[in-house]
């Protein structure tokens, strides 16, 4: 029955995937709401800074296994960007070590962010079920996944602003990280969705996407769950 | 018992990974012996070209798992110059591109070569044995299993020479593919031997390494093996 269902047109398509994306983004967690009111305290800050490097770790992985599941040299050719983007050209560039720098900022030890050895469970645990949606479905059910990027652009304006106003203690240059993200997270989500788009043509497929969509939103509010309950546990860091 | 076995030094694993890589490299095999020798029919050079092809379409993917296997940027930024060697820049660029130019220098159907659907189940299978390793052992063995690249920058410029010699009907600007594998293969397989000398640190790891190196030896020559074989089924490019 479903089978015969008419694929979805391209704008209700990008607008399903939006509707769910959106009302589903971890921009809306509690913690992360009090993050940009600036109510965190800086042991929060820090807990969060130190734990979501271990998200950011997984990033050029799961793009590197998004690149071996295709079979398109172009696709390949673009898709490729994003893990230099992660790992920069040299020592010292890219996302991963700006996001060391912001540790840096926030009072952390470096080396001990870089570690990943005080990462929470719930944390580790969601990252990696990232990593492993990427690896077993398929390309574009990975794709589709990464489409949490849609949002990015809002959100990491937002935050550069609300960091700036309520923790003037961090030092504005480590903030590198986020502004970079603002231009790369547009140009890489409009990349993504036009896939989608174009190769999702079936109703199954498309509705593929969207729990692939779903379940990475998932997988980004269960990270802010797991910093948020650390906090009565005390500082790890 | 094994476990006791005190490692190997630094020479002795190179020389034995070189000891074993050499006497099964594929350049001994009865198919490639006849293409230097300049006895290969147009027909059979086109069906090596042509299988070979697919072989090629895998290297990108290996690369891009052994890529997803690594937790070192530093590791990531050097070895993904090797996708980048394979998928260019742009469109036309990269070692690809350049067997399809050379498949058009043989005489080929570029179209039906770029397609893979005429290669032989066997080197299919072969090839996809080799990102099945790649996917399914660790890092360290991934990365011995490149090493027959220790072997290739010989193979290249030998082969440059046979072909402009005993095929004058190969345009030689289609040779590119082999010209720029001399100076890369080299690059890339000296790398990789430090990665393994550094890495594996016990002598069962050590094994392991050889046994990886072996098996790939093994792919390059049953994918010839195929290819011979199938000259007694007639042309099937």
């Amino acid at each position: 029955m479903s089978a015969e269902r008419a694929p979805r047109s391209r704008d209700e398509l990008i607008e399903l995937l939006r509707r769910e994306g959106e009302r589903r983004y971890h921009d809306a967690h509690p913690f992360h709401r009090r993050m940009h009111e600036g109510t965190l305290s800086q042991a929060e800050l820090q807990r969060w800074v130190l734990n979501r490097y271990y998200y950011q770790t997984r990033i050029p992985i799961k793009d590197a296994l998004i690149l071996s599941k295709s079979e398109d040299p172009a696709f390949r050719r673009a898709w490729i960007r994003r893990i230099h983007d992660h790992d920069g050209e040299r020592e010292g560039e890219g996302g991963l070590a700006q996001w060391l720098r912001l540790a840096d900022g926030v009072g952390l030890d470096v080396e001990l962010v870089q570690s990943t050895r005080a990462v929470l469970p719930g944390v580790r645990f969601a990252c990696d079920a990232y990593v492993t949606l990427v690896r077993e479905r398929s390309l574009l059910e990975a794709v589709a996944s990464s489409l949490t990027e849609f949002f990015a652009p809002d959100l990491m304006t937002r935050r550069v602003q609300a960091w700036e106003r309520h923790y003037p203690w961090v030092k504005a240059e480590t903030l590198e990280y986020f502004r970079n993200r603002v231009t790369r997270a547009r140009r890489d989500s409009h990349e993504a969705v036009d896939y989608v788009v174009e190769h999702a043509k079936t109703y199954e497929l498309q509705t593929l996407c969207v729990d692939a969509l779903i379940r990475k939103t998932e997988i980004l509010w269960q990270l802010l769950d797991s910093v948020e309950a650390a906090g009565s546990a005390g500082e790890r860091a």
